[in-house]
């Protein structure tokens, strides 16, 4: 039994993510997105959002989604809010920069989590400089967060009032979305709203699909320029079909929420089993995804014993923090399996 | 029956790529494409283009594809040569440019086909302004061309042999690599070294991939770049080994070979019928792609009877050019539909 | 005596620039363009354009002037039209790429003049591919052309029209405004009008000036976007006062006329002794700057007199085109030392 | 008497700058930096570093200068440390991430000195996520830093040797190089080997020119491409003598010294006079830049009396923080009115 628990990304897809495909395997369809599985998608997420003239584009990662949504919103002398390990951040090699065309991201500093304070001082700190410093242009906010917080609608509502007073819109990077939506029990217009998001990610490759997220856009306003910056980009795909199949099987009778909801369950599981061992849990709320600290030893005996797991390279004998993430098709057994070693490792 | 020739990006996916899918649909994986299926596509062109130090990067659109082939060989302040209907040029919305930081496209006058003659005045045209033009970096050949003529081995040679001269590398652009090999009667490999190319654009999608193209470059000096860009451009997918299932089932007993030579021996077909109905086709050689010539009330009568092609519009009662593309779903009765509804339409 | 007829970027400065400088170099002023002097010019041009709510931006050369415009006009994804032989083509190495992020120019065919219908067949031909092709952004036009032709108000005025059936704002590259004014009798106001320009490059470099182009964008409504694009570009100068001096002369008792003028009637008397010796001009009609064809020999003898001019490398034998400009600064002396040497060299 | 101490941009040239571009003004000249005056500039450069491979350029902004410096260091996919006050983050709107074509920095904490542990935390903190953060490109450092401390040699050869530790090239931003050497009394060689550096920029402006910043490659390796992005960026001026005629006239007999010289002496007067007014001077080292804490009344007091200077905006009754600098320009007497303004302030 592998005990991996490394990403969702490395996770395999449900049968529904299959079966649509062979589903919109027949005979001649229209390229390029013109085609009516991607109209229906979109027709979908307007419902989802209430957002009567949002417009929707699937691309084939979440890099690409958030630059591109970033890139409508920002121009190139221009600067995005975000906290200091976002991913547009700290894994996507200067996607924003490239797709804005040379914008720039200002970290605002205290970790994965910006409050009102710590936003409204960064956005202080650079407002004051006329063309000398970067123009403020758009804020970015990640649910869930890289380091496994969930953001509460409170949360999310206190931050895009801020972005409101300074006349900035806001990007929502939801690669996480569903799980974030099944924590709070909440709708993805719910959050959307409460933050009042421009552009929204809501992401599908975590959640269970091969690869797709989709852009949605809340006017059309800036659709024209998007369609272009897309095809630009390189993230129009001629067989639009098989995307656009993926995200239809996603939010079908809510799959993408049932799927998020039990990767949260088997996480809920692991958090008390590790916190019972008298193990550290870093971040205070989660939806599938732990930090733990941990003797590096320990993390040696874990692996040793088969479990898969990102840890930050440590010094010999120094505490290590790592990562633990679930994902739709994370086992009982698997859980039960890491929560064994982990006993027998501490 | 449909009777759509419009393009080969309408088409389905043959049962192989839907297979090899559910192969690789099991348990977790790397992510990134860190995973074995990716690893053993790379090698496996490694043997096809006898290039042991090559490497290989799936991508999801063609556009891409070249884009980011373009952005290893030209720097921002270059230019690279191609035809004047290149697909670079006429159908990527600016992507070059984007992808190399503002580099040009210096368009080699004379059609679709360059020649040693058109591809070496071009040259020194731009060759003599020092600072004040761009530097010449690359050459771009497409081999199908845009207007579906295929370059002999000899030809293609002859143009390599100009880019050195000038001390260019050379692109090709292989959207329709496998189609041009099966109408020459040659393997990739025969193609790339005629050509002296630098990076190749194995195309899948067109061939019958839902979306994939390799991008081999053949030695490793720009490998780590490329790494680096691809990232940067959002086109590194966190689940590659889906990517990297599709590419292997057309490698798979050269299936891309198969798939090819039964679009071509379909437009065989197509362009006996269509010369023999004293139709003209403007293409003088063709692998799966035709350019006729017809009275605009032909076209309209067409249409009427539910043929799907692409037609540049014209003013009625002009004679139209229009576009017929088989790939490897058509059929027989395709044809013979066409053909009679042709007969009819005249 | 020189006898250089090369450019007139190889000219001095009149005594009224060097004089300009010494008058504002006195204590203290604010920097980044604050000053008073860098005001007074923005004020002087509302005047002469009759723009009063015109933003103007001096920059240090044509290049930055031209690439600025046109990205404040023309999006990443979009194109800008210009003749085949316009500056911002041949002589800015990529600069309208690099400063649009990206765009590209589309070129109208049939040399340096375009023509309705000419830039009609353009506009038509990028006009139906959708998100395939670059967005129809802009059309670029200069006066005097680089081929020294220069337009007459009926034919920017057809040419704007054009642009503006399509809803595209104009740049009027003036590198060499204010010998086309003088040479037309109009003012740059009349100029810009005919041509329905958005954007003008007001030259004072060529004229006279050290290095001072200024920017005039016909409203406000792109100054902001403006202000920090030339400051990225790092075309914000710390002590603006003297760029401004510089143009504040050239603009004192329309000193800017009284050198295009003198830089013309050189010109013209240069063109008559050519003709008069049987020798062709190219350019139908010309400012300060003249395009002859001449036998190798004559050329290679010319130079043996001592004459420095611009001459296209041709083989030898050849016939080959070269180019004579005359500045403020040319003499009597010089034109008739050059006609003697020409009528010598024959 | 004007009481102006707010940036050394204000300042006015001293005679000799107006005597160089007199000097310079007699008849044609091969332009584009084709001209003697530029040539003689980059051979005195070469014996000034000792660096016979040298190439030096010429550029009228220092946002200029140091953007395309960094532009061949660091790849669009890379990142370029720097302090996180320093100038190319704080004050250049952009100008890296624009020149290097989407580039970042990496703010290395600590305020606006570096040390090898705060760099070398930085590196490490970006150095394990392969292609998912940018690649590790450059380091640059500023000598006189922007709050104005002056690195030691030792201080420097410490930072360069972390950067070449990790196989970095290092930039010297020197936009107050003069300042830097004249306090540590070295020669700008000894400063740029102290510290490894691969381009220098050597400023002309803040120590008295009108607008001339020199690049100075300590080898040819990068001059190709420099050449190309300097045109490319608008900056290759038509008339380069008079940019070569000031940077010559800073050089002869070391100018540049004896009027950084001055403005370093006037600023020791006014450190000792401030600090036996009891007002506390931040900054622990100096060249010709004070960095003073005063309650917000004082400053208004001071303003009231005529003081320009530039002073952060603080809530009313706040302490505010401000900056002093004097240049060649200022005299015993502004530096004494200072005082007295002050003292009779407090």
């Amino acid at each position: 039994m592998s005990l991996s628990f490394a990403s969702d990304n490395c996770a395999p897809v449900p049968p529904q993510i299959l079966a649509a495909l062979a589903r919109v395997n027949t005979g001649a369809m229209p390229s390029y997105g013109a085609d009516p599985e991607t109209a229906a998608v979109e027709a979908r997420f307007r419902e989802i959002f209430g957002w009567p003239e949002a417009r929707v584009f699937l691309v084939a990662s979440g890099t690409a989604a958030n630059a591109l949504a970033l890139s409508v919103l920002c121009p190139p002398y221009g600067t995005v809010f975000c906290s200091e390990v976002a991913h547009v951040h700290e894994d996507e090699c200067n996607a924003p920069e490239f797709y804005t065309g040379g914008a720039r991201l200002t970290l605002v500093r205290g970790g994965d989590v910006m409050t009102p304070e710590t936003l409204r001082m960064a956005l202080a700190a650079e407002g004051n400089r006329g063309v000398h410093g970067p123009k403020r242009a758009a804020v970015s906010v990640t649910n869930v967060t890289e380091m496994g917080t969930v953001y509460t609608l409170d949360e999310l509502s206190a931050l895009g009032a801020v972005a409101r007073e300074h006349g900035l819109p806001v990007h929502l990077d939801g690669a996480r979305l569903a799980m974030a939506c099944a924590r709070l029990s909440c709708s993805p217009k719910a959050m959307a709203e409460a933050l009042g998001a421009e552009a929204v990610v809501f992401g599908g490759t975590k959640v269970g699909a091969m690869d797709v997220e989709a852009v949605v856009l809340r006017d059309g306003s800036r659709a024209d320029e998007m369609a272009y910056r897309i095809k630009r980009g390189g993230h129009l795909y001629s067989k639009g079909r098989y995307m656009a199949a993926q995200m239809a099987a996603l939010l079908e009778d809510d799959l993408w929420h049932a799927l998020a909801a039990q990767a949260n369950a088997r996480c809920d599981r692991l958090r008390a089993g590790i916190e019972a061992a008298g193990v550290e849990v870093i971040n205070p709320s989660h939806a599938n995804m732990l930090f733990i600290r941990l003797p590096a030893r320990v993390h040696e005996a874990l692996k040793a014993r088969g479990v898969v797991h990102f840890f930050d390279s440590g010094a010999p004998g120094d505490v290590v923090a790592g990562r633990l993430v679930c994902d739709w098709s994370t086992t009982e057994e698997q859980v039960t399996g890491f929560l064994d070693a982990l006993r027998m490792a501490l």
